[in-house]
């Protein structure tokens, strides 16, 4: 492993640099942002060591860090620059379109679908930290498309980081995506609203808010550049989770208007099954 | 401060005791809870000395910690019961309902409503902890309905507790918890609902869920006998907040399903303004 190009330099491209950086001393990190103050920030963080517009052709790994609906042309376009003995791999979360587009792709074996399971509610190179990957689920789609020799490149650095490999096919993981993590920065971004809108009237509304409301809205922080266009990409499938969410709210609702204690004691007892699966899980 | 006594042995009671033990070594607490097992885990657990089905006569202070529903009744008997020189007070979710039935009762001036903005997931004695009190917000309403010397019993206790008094009246009080607290919990457990729904199909969802949704979902883990009363005791102001949160969610969802990408980012943009209030009041 000697050269890595990352292009996009937020939270989880910066974060593959810091720790791609402390794990092989000797690597050559460049890479690009579409806007330059960025840039400048990663060269001062250290996520990079070369501000540089297309990887060279002896580049091992090249990371597609930038937002979900700019990820198809940044695809097709990185994968007509590399040598034939770079591994290109993206962070995105939807991986439907892109696998279909680069299907028949000539450089396909160069490819591989990723998906790192990790992130905060901040974005940017200031938010990005060496950590932010270690122990985290990677998962990888299509694998059996991507080169074997390629492939060895990606094992050695996502091994080298900690990231514990899942593997399953992408329309499948844009449909478990729309329920485990899409679905949860609607809650909460529209819960934000929510409060938001009732503050106008009442000013305090905050000073009563404890810990459960801080970490229900904690995802209402979360970049709108980078959700609006995952919330799009993966329109279908977001579409069929929110539509299940809001049929259970109004369901709860009507619960609660008929004061059916015990109807609501029942649905809250059922979904406290909740405990056991997170608690094994994380 | 000689003697304390709390009915309601769980997360809040418990931790109350807990901590008012840590504060006043010489105190003694006596307590009792509807359930057996609870009861003898709080004396294990060093939360109260004594078991006691009634205050004494010369306690300073009795601390209603039971579920929402239960307080009615419980704080007309435990009126009846105690002597002149004892304050009640509660720490229900809920504080208009106590605050009408008391209005006129001979005894007014002997009860506080209070409400700690403090909790976990987590219910019952074993959950408690001296800790969990320690610099939240205190929520007093009609604060000048209660005696003033008996007043003064409840100013040492919740100093000694590092409690911050926040003041207003039990209306605005329950329209406020609906939108910050009683919201929340409910967008919670739907959430945790629509995934658990959409597992039994799909098996190993759990393994792709990072941080934000075990943020989004972690009130879901939140005990059914503590909040359906809680759900219909404020029936009207959650059905307030439910509808907005609902009708918000419907709106967001025809903007996914239009494509329309700005519309989504310029409203989540709206919406980060919570980084601020948050970061400010935490």
């Amino acid at each position: 492993m000697k050269k890595i190009h990352i292009i996009g330099l937020g939270l989880l491209g910066g974060s593959f640099g810091l720790a791609a950086a402390k794990k092989f001393p000797d690597i050559l990190i460049s890479g690009s942002d579409a806007d330059e103050k960025n840039l400048q920030d990663a060269i001062n963080l250290g996520i990079i060591q070369e501000a540089k517009d297309a990887p060279d052709a002896d580049t091992d790994i090249v990371i597609l860090a930038t937002p979900a609906d700019t990820l198809n042309d940044l695809l097709l376009k990185t994968l007509d620059q590399v040598g034939e003995n770079t591994l290109v791999f993206d962070v995105g979360s939807t991986k439907a379109k892109l696998c279909a587009l680069v299907a028949e792709h000539p450089k396909r074996k160069q490819y591989l679908a990723a998906h790192p399971i990790a992130g905060t509610e901040y974005s940017g190179p200031k938010a990005a930290f060496g950590d932010l990957l270690d122990r985290k689920v990677m998962i990888i789609c299509e694998l059996e498309q991507t080169d074997l020799g390629l492939k060895e490149k990606a094992y050695e650095l996502f091994d080298a980081l900690n990231l514990k490999l899942r593997f399953m096919d992408p329309e499948e993981h844009d449909r478990h995506l729309a329920f485990v993590s899409h679905l949860s920065h609607i809650s909460s971004f529209m819960l934000g609203k929510t409060v938001l809108q009732k503050m106008e009237d009442e000013k305090n509304i905050f000073d009563m808010a404890g810990s459960g409301f801080a970490s229900t809205v904690r995802l209402a922080k979360s970049s709108p550049a980078m959700w609006a266009p995952i919330l799009t990409e993966n329109k279908d499938n977001i579409l069929t989770a929110l539509d299940g969410y809001i049929s259970n709210l109004s369901a709860f609702r009507e619960k609660i208007a008929a004061s059916d204690g015990s109807g609501l004691s029942d649905e809250m007892t059922e979904v406290n099954k909740i405990r056991d699966i997170l608690d094994l899980e994380k």
